[in-house]
């Protein structure tokens, strides 16, 4: 039960990356977006990623050096072309770069194509909304998931950020995806031997299963929504046009489509619409009105967008990060491979005597 | 069985509104739109506002002559104040001013406050498809709806709208919203003596409930996705802030909330990005895909968002538009009042003999 602080796990990651041969910057990037992604909760989306990035870099389909080009820069609209880098070094530029044109044309939108995987959506929105604007990001990759009604990929699961500042009250910050499942999520189902929920995928012949190995062998994930999954559907499809389309990398399954994530970004810069401090003022108001309502039956909380993370981040940044025993020894060895030192974990199973 | 043609029913709309002192344009603009509802299907949107419309002119809540003023405007940004017209004048007006912004920007976002109701949201986005944009646009009202885990009113259904241009195949257009139900087929439902389907609203205590009535006495909608609910109350929330923090219509549950729908738009144009006819090529090619992918069991075919209303009106401009009796003598009791005159129905019950 090894159990890491945050410091140590950036630490270390920075380094592998630093000795696979990346920039320093583009390292502690990487680092701290990974190891927020843990502190978060998100481990799926945390340093468990290091092996697959070593290996990418490793066989030459991610450089590691790469900071992106901004190739279209057309007053308030871009496309970055991520040539291949990390898809958080990458975003986070491609992020700047909106912001610096919201803050001049009042709102500004990039599309990005040529990216790595560039985990969870909200860090780059967030980056918006330390700067006083309301930050959106969506992706798209590789098809996992059916249309409403259908039973192909065609779609990913189309993730969505936002982030929008408060004033007292912890910011709107939501990541959210249109899929009843995430592959992720399936995986670890399988991995324990575990059955799926009703609705999250059918079978390769549209059948609805909730067997893990349905979706190995050519079943699809579901839009989340049950008999209203048309709506999610319909969001999935618009993400994954601006995402695709706009940028260059195609949509999911698109015949010309990119490996890596295509990406779009909106910022908005919240001062040129209204007064600043009037707008968090009503974001804080309708967030407290909505913690403080009535509860649904078998509710004992409401929680802001945001929150969940939020507390779980308060939680791990004390109490440190478990890594599972697997995680760690792929890491081991890499490390290792590369003269990097692995830190001792603060907490950890105690030896046998 | 009263049935009109689409031409009788937007001049009968048209007259009746210049009769209430519109002026021509703007009651042109809102014939055009209500008589596009119902020939997409969407009746709820349709000609039978007209009485409301009426007695919202009638007591001075709504100007029929306002077209809207452009307070800010700030680069690719804007601010437009609806000066209580008609919401389907000023958003149309809006949107025009995005398209002008994004062909100059490339993107660009307007506010909309003092707006009257705008109707169905894919409208406006389909102004900017037909110059070749990605049009979106959100909006909010009074709350209807609850947090994921609540049972209090405090976000409107959150409707969002967006359209995209294509090449061969009919264009994507989208027009949902992030609840189980709206206030018009609750209503509807009650009328009919009628049960809600689980899941659709809680009632006043948080219960879930299919009686239309817990709804009227203090229920709330729910958002869709059943325990995936948080995702489209996340979204909900966004589309509120988006909608009525940044236009200054204020968000739905917020004190200063101004009467009306709060408006947001976006307009993208796709030449900026890439070229228009590959953009379109890459659409076309994913609506295929979609279309012709293996069906989920108990599905025969998979729409493309739009479609359904297109489908409608393709058989509604030929069979005609059947407005049922109630609706045509409320409107033909204005329409005497004002001395417009009544169209003949084409198809209409036999009379007694």
């Amino acid at each position: 039960m090894p159990v890491y602080s945050a410091i140590q796990l950036r630490s270390l990651t920075k380094n592998i990356f630093v000795a696979e041969s990346a920039t320093e910057e583009n390292a502690e990037t990487v680092a701290n977006h990974l190891v927020r992604a843990n502190l978060a909760g998100h481990d799926s989306h945390g340093i468990l990623r290091i092996p697959g990035y070593a290996s990418s870099i490793e066989n030459g389909e991610l450089d590691p050096r790469a900071t992106g080009t901004l190739e279209i820069d057309d007053h308030a609209v871009g496309v970055f072309n991520g040539n291949r880098g990390f898809g958080q070094v990458i975003a986070t530029n491609a992020m700047r770069i909106a912001i610096d044109k919201a803050r001049h044309y009042g709102v500004s939108a990039i599309g990005v194509y040529k990216c790595g995987h560039i985990g969870r959506m909200a860090d780059y929105c967030m980056m918006a909304m330390q700067q006083d604007m309301i930050g959106i990001t969506t992706a798209n990759m590789h098809p996992i998931m059916s249309a409403f009604g259908g039973a192909e990929r065609v779609f990913n699961a189309s993730p969505i950020g936002a982030a929008v500042p408060t004033s007292r009250e912890r910011p709107f910050v939501l990541d959210i995806s249109m899929g009843m499942s995430v592959e992720g999520k399936i995986f670890l189902k399988k991995a324990r031997g575990e059955k799926l929920s009703q609705g999250e995928i059918v079978d390769k012949d549209g059948k609805p299963s909730i067997e893990p190995d349905d979706y190995l062998s050519g079943g699809s994930i579901q839009p989340f929504g049950g008999s209203l999954g048309y709506k999610s559907y319909g969001l999935a499809f618009l993400i994954d046009i601006l995402s695709g389309a706009l940028g260059g990398s195609g949509c999911a399954s698109s015949a010309d489509r990119l490996e890596g994530n295509g990406v779009f970004m909106i910022a908005i810069d919240i001062c040129k619409f209204t007064a600043l401090e009037r707008f968090k003022k009503t974001i804080d108001e309708v967030i407290r009105k909505v913690k403080q309502g009535k509860k649904a039956v078998g509710f004992n909380e409401i929680l802001i967008p945001g929150e969940p993370e939020f507390l779980e981040e308060e939680k791990r940044l004390t109490s440190g990060i478990f890594i599972e025993d697997s995680t760690i020894g792929q890491i081991s060895e890499i490390a290792s491979r590369l003269h990097v030192e692995m830190p001792e974990p603060f907490i950890s199973a105690p030896k046998p005597r």
